[in-house]
């Protein structure tokens, strides 16, 4: 959408492919309630942007659309796929792959969480579903959790499963998350799990210090292995780094804090525009730390989280570069053509 | 450099000003040796970017050039300053600052590791020069070091200075560093010592386990505090987190790790141009998560470190954003006016 806008107000014309019957991607999919780091209401947002492509007169939205194949080159793609049920093709001079992530599913057998054993495990996807519901309780009996854990990394800096990567904004989620449920729960206690806190840039005094100070979040570092069910509590297993000791901790609601894997539209997109991807999956960008936005195909490009681990900021930014540089080639391939 | 090749590209004519006699920023100015994460050569970097703009028709240079005052708005700004020593106007439709951060003293009264002091106590930048000139020793006596420490964190996550920010690329570049020295002296001990490792997304697995098994880096959670001198080594006093009790390392070389602060010229920009400071002294962009290069000032904008810790991606990207934002912004006016 940020990229679809920009494009309009440079005079040119943006045709946005969507597989879901409306846009707003996970922050819309998966319910998401405030935006992080500064809680900004999230269906605004996504509202206020929504609203500069539907009400524009040089984007065309197209829902409802799969894309299954791509001929010709910098400055006169042909895609075709379906959309609602019937055969199209879109021509276009450049192409711009905004696919994103999706959750890892803390379900999967190396996991030893019980996610889909215990009701009241959950991850940040349900917690924020709840929040926007304005009603966060224990999903086994509907009561106000007394002690709630964060668990971080879930799926991410974890070899065994091949995700080497760190998801970036776990620990910016999880500390928003754990002031809003200081607001649902004055009096609960509120514990984050940690290896290291990636509080990068103003998150520090934004989230990370207001968190502790002003909403009585407690840090532990430490590592969380794995969750048992005793009597009416969970039993977080795991190891306190600090005391350098094993823990066994009762809790009434366990929150995982699940990384970023790259979406099937990733994915698939990858393979149908031919883009290389790298060993984890998401679509590898050219240049280093200088380009993060061009791929291996000329006038393919990419943005956001479809390139990995990203926040808000990285995406809407790389929005930006991706436009420049997507229509920047094409007229360079009109003025050679 | 990378803002006006792009509004080059889009047909558009960038103007540069700068008060250097050359392109480069800080990589140019402070002799960056390599970029992090992937060990890209600086100098053969930000020569192909310069030379991206300096043949450029579509891009003006003005080097040697300082701005004293800014009249009119958005689409029809005029610049006053000083070129060569000779007062010039110049005249344009939207503003880009980018006017970047400045190192850390590390030699503020604050500050007890003897910076100015001890030869061996050295910054990243200084340790940045060393390299390029391929010559890494203690500057005490030409020798090289059997022992390395860098710490993290100074300028940084310090309240009692208001630099209450994380500076986001400190850890990797320190990591990145550290890899260095491995090759420069293939014996020496290396240790960091963090408060928390910063290695978001792809760094984790780039330069961080790689400095670990790799090059034998050694990671200390602590934060040492204070640097003295004990004949012919240095002693570094601070707390072993993990141990939890006082340390005392003795050391031939300490690196410290200085965050970024507000720039001279972003602070004047700033004045000039009648944009909002955020309290740290860096430009506020407005708009939340969702624009990361709008500032108070219709028509000015603002991409990379001027706004607050940046690593070069960041910078890259916001270029980009700033681009696509200023000119559909000029578009915007033009058309109403």
């Amino acid at each position: 959408m940020e990229a679809a806008r920009g494009i309009a107000d440079l005079g040119y014309k943006a045709i946005i492919i969507e597989t879901r019957d409306r846009l707003g991607g996970n922050p819309d999919s998966s319910g998401y309630a405030k935006l992080t780091p500064n809680m900004q209401d999230s269906e605004e947002a996504m509202d206020e942007m929504r609203n500069a492509v539907l009400d524009n007169p040089n984007v065309e939205i197209m829902l409802n659309t799969t894309i299954g194949g791509m001929e010709g080159e910098l400055g006169n793609f042909r895609i075709k796929g379906k959309s609602d049920g019937k055969s199209v093709e879109i021509d276009g001079g450049a192409i711009i792959v905004a696919t994103g992530f999706q959750h890892f599913d803390p379900g999967r057998e190396t996991q030893k969480y019980g996610y889909y054993e215990h009701d009241d495990v959950i991850t940040l996807v349900d917690a924020e579903k709840m929040f926007k519901a304005d009603h966060f309780v224990r999903p086994s009996n509907g009561e106000k959790p007394k002690s709630v854990a964060f668990i971080q990394c879930v799926g991410s800096r974890d070899r065994q499963i091949g995700n080497e990567y760190c998801s970036k904004v776990c620990c910016g989620i999880s500390s928003k998350q754990a002031i809003e449920v200081r607001h649902h729960c004055p009096d609960a206690k509120i514990f984050i799990f940690y290896i290291d806190m990636r509080m990068y840039g103003y998150w520090e005094n934004e989230i990370y210090w207001p968190a502790q100070e002003k909403h009585k979040v407690n840090y532990i570092k430490g590592m969380a292995t794995e969750i048992i069910k005793k009597g009416d509590h969970l039993i977080v297993k795991g190891e306190d780094a600090t005391l350098r000791r094993p823990m066994e901790v009762p809790m009434d609601l366990v929150i995982l804090a699940v990384g970023m894997e790259p979406s099937m539209g990733t994915r698939r997109m990858a393979e149908v525009f031919g883009i290389k991807q790298n060993k984890f999956g998401f679509i590898e960008t050219m240049g280093g730390a200088l380009n993060t936005v061009s791929t291996n195909v000329p006038g393919v490009f990419a943005a956001g989280a479809c390139t990995g681990p990203a926040d808000l900021e990285d995406s809407i930014s790389a929005a930006g570069s991706a436009v420049m540089k997507s229509i920047g080639a094409m007229r360079k391939s009109q003025v050679t053509a």
